[in-house]
């Protein structure tokens, strides 16, 4: 039995220097041989402190992904492998944050406001994937990926939730919530709650943000052009661009912040694959950023095989998402292992994939949902259609539909005491689900966004009762850690609300 | 006990004029009065013959709506109401297919290619709610309807699912699959099955497409003003409008096919309301057809009142619909009854739905969901991006990244024995979940497909033994009844596939 | 559309002789003819009246079971089939209540008490299955019948749940609640609530307590012997039977209230029939009086055959059941519909099912559950062990664990407000599970019994904040009809409990 | 990341002493300084050999519950805590299998045969539980316990599941199945899967099977007396006794291996309590061995307090059970962790618990159900009613029924390639579900058995078609670990069975 632990005490002082990033750049204060036992005192950001035992051999554990096998935030043919796994074996990936620890589990959101993004998502592979006989998935595979199980790392429990300053990132609904804003949460076993967002407590439907195979030399190329002809022509030719206010349209390659696992920065081959590799903001035909919520413990996802060995990497985990993500940083982000099972089905992307594009690597993932997701019988459901806040009409746009859905949810939710940034927050990482109910009525897509009840601590529905009891109406905490919007771009504000 | 009926039997001549369509302006081919018991003989498609009874009595009950009460197919704050309920009472709406009965149940879609669409949808209603004191519903309150019970009507289980014309109608994927095609569903209690689908069977998520209050006038004059500009100016403007082919934009009020209720036609009355008086088809503030396939058994809706008494309608009943009904008349289109219960949250409007546009009417309904939906444990989902067929990226679109998810998903099922076009019926009716997975990660949006695996009578799932069965490829009933596309729109064809 | 329907109106005075028992003995009042519009007006219970309009052919719908087709309420390989059908084939069967209406709609339990127990269950069949070809099920077959839809009788949406009196039926804590208890259940929809048991409302998960096949001369023998052994030693031999306090033991066959479909009463066919046949009161081989409260709609059960063509019969509809019934007539017992479809499996008894028991006639049913059974996601879940009221220890005896389970949870519902019977009758009706959770741990037997939270208008969950709020403590309706217990078998008190 | 793992390889032989059990009085063979790396060969039972490093750490860390803290396998008031927590405190339990790792992971069924059942179960524990002010849970309070998380320990992903020896043990079969037999499981993640089942896979719904507190000594004299009784007259007074073969028929105290905790053997204060102490085999009053497989992750469970700090305790853990847990040893048996957080509810056992017994101690804990028990949408049901195997009629017996439905179920499954020893161990263990359907048509009590369709790699439900595919029929695996059964009690044939 371990000791029990109270996980949550107030900060002090410390007598070493202190850091809020977690960056091999830091310097490090201390010096441990393997085995050794040492003591570690922390702060936290209240007042009290904690003390904690470690041993060498925890730290190594905790970020082996860091320390021991190198990390890369881009997709390239070219970044080798870390490690080889064959199909039929259990293997576990851990992970940092997509942020590599650079968000803080403190009481403010400074960190959300000036992250570097030119570095995320930290990712954990590429992992080289060999059949019993030792030969490499081959493009053209399928590459079945089993979630046998995953979680947070022990004694890593908690993960936050952020707005993105609308000139650092932005998110669904930056034209309305332009500051940065943080929510942290703690983990009990399958639950999460947070101080910020009181009197609600949900189980995690947790999963991986991102798992992709590595693109070959073709598809890389094919993201390029079609992306940076979006970023130069998007603003002038799609209606959405004015609609949906996150910047950039797209996120070229870039050196700046570039990681690229075993290939040493300041090499001639570092230079060449640091300009040429892809962002990991998007999903796109390998897997990739697909944020999809039900990827979770017993899912299978079937990639298709662009490289030799498929080159398999995975990062971003989420404790919990709701469909959409809406606030950009929107799941609970946190550290993580999965436990993974692969298999190679040869010629599978003929056999089970048609390519939707002009060439045979347009082509999508499938994949299975597990056994064990988090059971609601009871869902408040919010509906949206494509007319946006000033009033105008877009044609079956199911993304203007779900945006004024969710903002519809904001609105209803925080008449029970909470702020609109809570619930904003709250809609992107509770296991809500968004629905695209009907796409086909012009001019009206109508989407939904579906809540489930029993995450609150009172009763959110509506009152048919002629004395409507809304509640106490608690102001439930307003002290949501938040930054100033110090930029000059325009809000939108709802047009005809009295607040 | 009834006696055992055998449901489907050969058609045969018959010696009075047939009718393929039902309207008023059909003559009676006879005469019968109350309580007479008399003997109507029918053809059905394929050379046999069926023989029901019936009493008059019985086709008042089929026809109630019809005969006794008149129909509606148009949204205007001064169509009178039918009927009056009061608040807490359980009473029961019976409604025709949203064609009133113009498809058949037959082996020919050329009722689907030449429907007059200037008709739809035909609603029961208005239905006038007055409180227990005999106060109705006002303006500002919200009307609580749950759905305590629906179905088809006894002896009418049959239902008709369809590919529109690209010239009439179209459908999400128009430009794909240009000709009118339609399925017969029959209904064995809980679970539909179809001769032109053979291979799977589900049980219904039975639900009305269309549920809503009337209009104000200023509703009606801001609904009626932003179509027409989208009508103008839309192809114009939005990038949307090249990718989703279905035309027009919207469909403006017009007095052609324009039914009132108990206003009669040929009044100057009737013709000033039908000229202002909108069109059925696209969901609004009133809610109308918003064709959310969960709004089923013990689901309760909370719809805005707009006008004295709320005037509630509702009609185009489905047996069964996917998320999405991509299809445009994708779901199983059955008649049908509602048993219905209403109560009044006075001034729940300002309570609980803050407008999100430039008048307080810009609202949307809310919902609850009933806790007998049919349950799936396993799924297969399909993701898309939101790059269209041409390899062209958009921005953060759920509607393309949605289209590519239907497109993978009717490739995969194609597979195995199915035709392309019997797939995409098929996605439109089976209680398959088309979700907004991602929504944030410029510029992908994506969007996923989740499908019951149970529903087939073979395991869909990609298999990863070496060796691959994927079934005997049947080839399932190459029959489906289509007509040919003659129309000269280019279609879409999948640029790289080999078929 | 129906008019609106005020189901429940206040009674009035008759001017023809009225009746309440519903018997092919009560004689007619008036006569109609097919066709014939006529007005019956009918009293309720307290005081007002209403006025409802039936054709003959209505009255012919509702009651064909009775008057166009005689019932049977034994059974017996002779009884002769009132009809034949096709597998493959939808065919409905309607059928009264159990008591074949001998319970009334009123606020009086003396109805329950002096019911003739002799005359149940009522059952509609037997039914002749036979193949495409004509040939009819054989023994050795298995006959599949699917369950494709169920309800309430379209007017006659309500029902009753009863405790017995200790003399006359008793029911599973007869020795703590002997007194003769009833309430009426309105259904609207999908939903029951009853004015008796104020604050619960649930779905139902509708089934026949009964669908079985007719016994082979062979079988029947089997049952009247063993069952004539356990009446004639049990209560020396059997240590349960001291337990559980209902009596007789078993029900053997009797001429007295029998009722025998076709066969005329008084011929000696009828004599010597109603001798031999069974009772309909326990499930046995032939599957029987089960009540499985999952045998739903979309369910399917495999019927071991013992006769030409099988004999199919059913009946004691129930809206709603609890897993064990507990109070006996504890199901909300309604007439009402089924729609099955039925398939034979030659030889099926050899292939699938293995006698357990010295003959091959030992065998039971087996079914697949349906898929659209209510959906509910939290439990309140209460334990009992085999240890009796008294102290003693039994052994591994998971009925004793189940009665102790079953009084835990009355006693701790009966805090919320509720009257001991009123939970004992919510137990019986509501959808709860009942589980053997351990039957190997000498000599305890652990028995659970979980209860829906969501069904109560309260949250009944024990709180574990500092103060605990149990809520108002509304004595919820003390007025269930209920008569006294005029005998003087000794009852069961709580040995130490206060009340 | 981790390297992959092959987590089964082949054996070979050692070159130190083997030991196959695990516990305390095994003399090591090594002796490592902490934090030293060293390695460990081990043998498997086919023949080849792995190679695995362990730190001492590891060690540490995997039996930090049997080196650090002493366990015990008996109840009672005077056996130490062994450690204190707060309420709200998350804490974390580690437990060894409940033979303390007796059964080893081999091809020999001989330890089951020989396992020294004095000894079981070993509990982690016992823990103090105090409020936020230090003061301990009282007599008469609930202590409320979450199960937050739980699961296997990193590193010792396996279980077993084994049938008993009647003459050591038994199972609910015992008289059909008297042999010694064993199922090794491994686990990936969620997932189960056996070497010697093979064709079944499974998500487990992970639990302890032991979760109680301390009695007092009152309650402790009260189980010592009610079951010394039982075990004295027994088999003269309760007819279950001949049905239900397990021996003996309670576990009286006994100081044969007896472990208590801190209590040092050989004390006299360990004679004396030795001699008192409760046995943990059956679950009583204060929880303990209840086996209730839904005491899984986010339940909650409700223990009344007998003892000043409640003194919890918990232990056998399963990573899967069936209800009733049929074998015995019938879960999959695994030493594991809890993550638990406690409340305490003062006068909790007044406010929520009703005694159903002589005294204020004759209760029942209750409990939540969590919301991540894995999904099955679709289940086959097995029935079974109170007539035993010889023909003879029980009265509402729902043991009877039960072993009745148990028995249909192996044999109907058996017929898929399966021994029926294979079954019956599945049956124990996979998540299927025991319920008590019909407990008052006397003479009959009616049990079913619902098996979930999806764990079998083969579709398992009867086939209606006229050509019956019952599959390849797979013998599979017949050489299942079994010893022969040497004693000479007489066992239960099939009484008409051909095999």
């Amino acid at each position: 039995m371990h000791p029990p632990q109270d996980v949550k005490k107030k900060p002090s002082e410390q007598t070493v220097p202190l850091h809020n990033r977690w960056h091999p750049a830091v310097p490090p204060v201390a010096e441990v041989q393997t085995g050794e036992l040492f003591r570690v005192e922390m702060v936290d950001f209240s007042g009290g402190g904690i003390t904690k035992e470690y041993t060498a051999e925890d730290i190594k554990f905790q970020d082996a992904s860091i320390q021991n096998l190198p990390l890369h935030n881009r997709w390239h043919p070219e970044i080798p492998p870390v490690a080889e796994v064959k199909t039929g074996e259990i293997f576990r990936v851990e992970m940092v944050d997509w942020t590599a620890r650079a968000i803080s589990d403190d009481n403010s959101a400074l960190d959300v406001k000036t992250l570097d993004l030119s570095t995320v998502h930290y990712l954990s592979g590429p992992i080289r994937v060999v059949d019993k006989n030792g030969n490499p998935a081959k493009p053209g595979d399928l590459l079945a990926v089993e979630i046998c199980n995953l979680g947070p790392l022990p004694g890593d429990e908690w993960g936050f939730t952020a707005i993105f300053d609308r000139e650092n990132g932005g998110g669904f609904l930056t034209d309305h919530f332009p500051c940065a804003t943080k929510a942290i949460w703690y983990f009990e076993g399958i639950y999460a709650y947070s101080p910020h967002i009181p009197g609600v407590r949900f189980p995690g439907l947790t999963h991986p943000g991102i798992v992709g195979t590595a693109p070959s030399m073709e598809l890389l190329n094919i993201w390029n052009e079609r992306e940076r002809k979006l970023e130069e022509t998007g603003l002038q030719s799609l209606k959405l661009c004015e609609v949906l206010h996150s910047r950039p349209l797209a996120n070229l390659p870039s050196t700046k912040g570039c990681v690229l696992g075993k290939i040493k920065e300041g090499t001639p081959e570092w230079e060449r694959i640091a300009r040429e590799a892809a962002r990991t903001i998007p999903g796109r035909e390998n897997g990739g950023n697909c944020d999809i919520k039900n990827l979770s413990r017993g899912s299978k996802v079937y990639l298709p095989v662009f490289v030799d060995g498929a080159n398999l990497s995975t990062g971003d985990m989420h404790f919990s998402q709701g469909d959409g993500e809406v606030a950009f940083c929107g799941a609970i982000e946190m550290s993580g292992f999965l436990e993974l099972k692969c298999e190679i089905i040869r010629d599978g992307m003929k056999k089970y994939l048609t390519p939707m594009g002009p060439t045979p690597l347009h082509v999508n993932p499938i994949f299975e949902i597990g056994p064990v997701e988090p059971r609601f019988s009871e869902w408040l459901v919010f509906e949206g259609i494509s007319v946006d806040e000033s009033g105008r009409q877009h044609y079956l746009d199911a993304s203007v539909a779900y945006k004024r859905a969710v903002l519809n949810a904001i609105d209803y939710i925080s008449k029970f005491g909470y702020s609109k940034e809570q619930v904003y927050l709250l809609l992107s990482c509770c296991p809500c689900e968004g629905r695209i109910s009907g796409i086909v009525d012009a001019p009206n897509a109508v989407a939904t966004l579906a809540i489930p009840i029993a995450i609150f601590d009172q009763d959110i529905r509506p009152k048919t009762s002629d004395i409507v009891l809304t509640g106490p109406r608690l102001v439930r905490n307003p002290g949501l850690p938040q930054c100033s919007y110090d930029g000059n771009l325009p809000t939108t504000k709802n047009p005809c609300a009295s607040t």
